[in-house]
């Protein structure tokens, strides 16, 4: 084994869109590869935004107390790229990109149009253990285009191309091909491991 | 837009083995997807680990303060597996599957020698927002195989191929294709933010 250059992201890491409104209500969003799921009951996701830079996003969901967790797909990923670059407090992002937005159905903050997937959100917790506030959220709603989905109401990746941000190549990648089947490929060894 | 089903994991999510000393020294490791990089100064990772469950790397970690993360390869994708089904409450897992551990250098817990990518970490924060405890982590240093290394020292995905979960098909995934540089893709987009 040797020994590497301290850094973050190693590994690649899914790329989300975060979408809330500010106390003016404009909308405003930011990419980011700080993302998690982080509960199933309730529902949970959590978010890092930089706590020491500026982040227009971070000030407006910790004064509204909501935001939203888009899904980008491939075809999206030069927008992705800009939401993460620029800043919110240098003119109106969405704008530039001519994206639009609704108000979300349960929670008070904007679910973008233009991204076929999207959590609605309500702040239940905020800690800063390094130079990135976690945000965690509970999931409220979840809004999808039909186009998405298969026969069973499930996200098929056939029709959903998430974005993955490979820091090390410093590249964006789409998801390959299927491995092995989940809670499955291992039941051998846990066979082995019970006797 | 329709309403789907409340649920955590909608989108694909990196899988990472964690690994811990238990309070008689013996090494465990169960596989999560609740993971994310939480900080670039210092380096963190965060990690859920459900805390209304038998989790014995829970415990461990919360009574060692410290923890690996580790980044297995498709070829290990049935160990992976197993590891997040079975509990080390009911035996030794790491043994059951002849994986092996070396202490690690910078932190006490259990670096797997199998795996091509691992994080030292010691932990600096937990909170439970919702049924999961986030344990943030530290990054003291990371070890990794020369083999899954380019010429410049940086980790390639066409030498190391990390696990990706898509719970929506119940199925494990690699990364595919490269779609965009980043931060270079939606430099057009900023020069029109700005003007």
């Amino acid at each position: 084994m040797k020994s590497l250059r301290l850094r973050t992201i190693v590994s690649p890491t899914p790329v989300v869109i975060v979408a809330a409104f500010d106390k003016n209500g404009k909308a405003d969003a930011c990419t980011l590869a700080f993302y998690m799921p982080s509960s199933h009951h309730p529902p949970c996701v959590t978010i890092g935004i930089n706590a020491t830079a500026k982040r227009k996003t971070l000030k407006s969901i910790l004064s509204s107390g909501a935001f939203s967790v888009g899904y980008p797909s491939a075809d999206q990923v030069s927008v992705a790229d800009f939401l993460g670059i620029g800043s919110g407090e240098d003119g109106n992002k969405l704008a530039t990109v001519n994206w639009t937005f609704t108000t979300a159905e349960k929670v008070h903050a904007p679910i973008i149009n233009e991204i076929p997937l999207s959590l609605e959100c309500r702040v239940i917790n905020t800690v800063t253990p390094g130079g990135h506030t976690l945000i965690t959220g509970e999931i409220m709603n979840i809004v999808a285009s039909p186009g998405v989905l298969d026969e069973k109401g499930r996200i098929i990746m056939e029709k959903f191309h998430p974005i993955i941000y490979d820091e090390e190549q410093r590249r964006y990648l789409v998801c390959g091909e299927k491995i092995a089947d989940a809670f499955s490929v291992g039941l051998p060894l846990l066979d082995k491991f019970k006797k």
